[in-house]
């Protein structure tokens, strides 16, 4: 036990601690400076070489103001500006301009770790795919939960038999969103830019892909309802989404997101033996609690913020393109996870059940 | 908040103090006579005049160890045996027995008590309601979570807008049938007893009910999935069942129940301004988590384990005989349940969404 409580510095997933993977940050909103960028000066294998913003006045301000060399804007960006000074690309931009930065970071050769959800649409997503194949650069996904060392304690247990089979899967991920950016203008509220929508695409996806890396079984049909109520979301057809999920070997899942509700992040995984529950699952300080017959045990990592989680993540991407492991988050895995959301948008749009098909 | 946290004691119902409800108790399986039994000898309001079983000597002895003044057979019974010393009977049968003491009660003239669900098909409730209300007796669904101290505190709070406006709901009431009762032809498991089938009927009904008694908004459809895999299971098709329904005011509500999984009962409420959650929600103990915003509140009333809630209900319906206040669970309020659970069972084998009738 004393083995299991201390265990998770070693990083399971680790494969080398030698050198260095310099990024290039791309779509400066304050997820990327205010946590990708600390995450990324503070992990062992990364650092960052260059500031992309949508000016080059920005982009250098912000690059003397957080220590980085270079700023450079968009265009600069697609001429190859300053590409000595970086290895791989974090793409943090809204969902519908992954594509174009990705292209050309695979034109320039460089890595690409993309932010979830990959891209607006499953067209998009799958050009995402393909480019980065054709051109032979890796891509990886920020799916930040496959690092969270609360999901990986999970996922050996569940992998040991601690669920007996499993039964059902819940998922919920909401937040008031208009209280933490009082923007009715905001890109997760234009389909332009979001994609589908808002609250599947930007929460709901936690859910999903959470339980699929847990039990690594694929959704193969699902039923849907949305509503959008409140104006600001007059554009997106889910200010709240539910899903009932059919997953591999019959087991059940439900999610339900919503982007104006309380803040809540829940993921609960019943089992005919026993039970795994995260909550909050997804935004940090992810609380882990096991049940099994009438004991329960309550694990929490009180040092892994979304900060510390994706420090994880970029150590996880650095040694996949230092070290000779594989990525499991890659293209195709994220491309699944926009096949399955257009099916649940399209649940919604026709009242229908819709399978899922693999990609 | 002190008045608050000492109000329960009022039992905000009761409109009475002074009289004697004397029951006749139907069906003396372990709930019946180590919960029931028990709840009403300690209530303010009733006593028990009467055991019923399926033989004479088992009713006399039961009746004799548990210091009860008559026992008598189910033929007894309905021959009107002992009528004179029980106001009211309980009935705590299997589910397709319900219909046969409820009409011998009400053809003596005696209040009815019928334990949930009200019986094995919506048409058997049908005429179980019409039968007290020709007889006109009073008529109750055994719906403990109504007197349930810390849903009351919810359904209290929510009428005073702590949720803001309702947007999901998600129910969950799971537990190892099989390692509780290791029997595999109990009654649960067979459909001529249980009715339509096993986990909807027995444990999906707590989260239906308790959400409609909360949110005083009734479901308008539904979408469901069921499996049965064990072989125990194979003559109901609900071992394990998920459905996905649209409240009134298109509020979400997702529910998972399965016979056959880890012990786990839940029922959280998820609004624009706050959320109510339960857990443990349905077996005693009820746990209450009140958020809005970044502040929680968590009240526990430790003292109220089954008995205790069975005694609530108990007195609350001994309070509406002997007071003059109405009875919320009534026969129509049971039947509606029963018409959500065939909807339950009617998506799941036709895949398809069920509009649920008002009756």
């Amino acid at each position: 036990m004393l083995e299991w409580i201390n265990r998770y510095e070693d990083r399971a997933w680790q494969t080398t601690t030698d050198g260095t993977v310099r990024y290039a940050l791309i779509g400066l909103g304050w997820w990327t400076l205010d946590v990708a960028l600390p995450a990324i000066e503070s992990s062992d294998l990364g650092e960052v070489g260059v500031l992309v913003s949508s000016s080059h006045e920005k982009a250098e301000r912000l690059a003397r103001e957080h220590g980085v060399d270079a700023g450079v804007d968009y265009d600069e960006f697609h001429e190859g500006a300053a590409s000595e000074a970086y290895d791989a690309v974090y793409v943090g931009t809204p969902n519908a301009f992954h594509l174009e930065y990705a292209e050309t970071a695979a034109r320039l050769d460089k890595a690409v770790l993309c932010e979830k959800p990959m891209e607006a649409t499953v067209e998009r997503a799958e050009r995402l795919v393909e480019t980065c194949e054709s051109a032979g650069v890796p891509l990886m996904i920020a799916y930040r939960m496959h690092t969270e060392p609360a999901v990986q304690r999970a996922r050996e247990l569940i992998s040991d038999g601690f669920l007996g089979e499993p039964v059902s899967v819940y998922g919920h991920n909401s937040q008031p969103l208009l209280e933490m950016i009082p923007d009715p203008d905001q890109w997760r509220l234009d389909p332009d830019r979001a994609g589908y929508g808002t609250s599947v695409m930007d929460l709901g996806i936690y859910s999903i892909n959470t339980a699929r890396y847990l039990l690594r079984r694929e959704p193969r049909s699902v039923r849907s309802t949305m509503a959008s109520e409140h104006e600001a979301f007059s554009d997106v057809p889910d200010q709240s989404a539910s899903s009932l999920f059919l997953l591999e070997g019959d087991v059940e899942m439900v999610t339900m997101s919503s982007q104006h509700a309380q803040d809540d992040t829940h993921l609960k995984i019943t089992g005919t033996e026993g039970q795994i529950d995260l909550r909050p699952a997804f935004h940090g300080e992810c609380s882990l609690r096991l049940s099994r017959g009438d004991v329960s045990v309550t694990v929490e990592h009180g040092s892994f913020d979304a900060e510390r989680e994706m420090r994880e993540e970029f150590d996880y991407f650095a040694d996949r393109l230092l070290g000779d492991g594989e990525i499991y988050p890659d293209g195709r895995h994220g491309l699944r996870d926009m096949a399955i959301i257009e099916a649940v948008h399209e649940s919604a749009e026709t009242g229908e059940e819709v399978d899922i098909d693999g990609i």
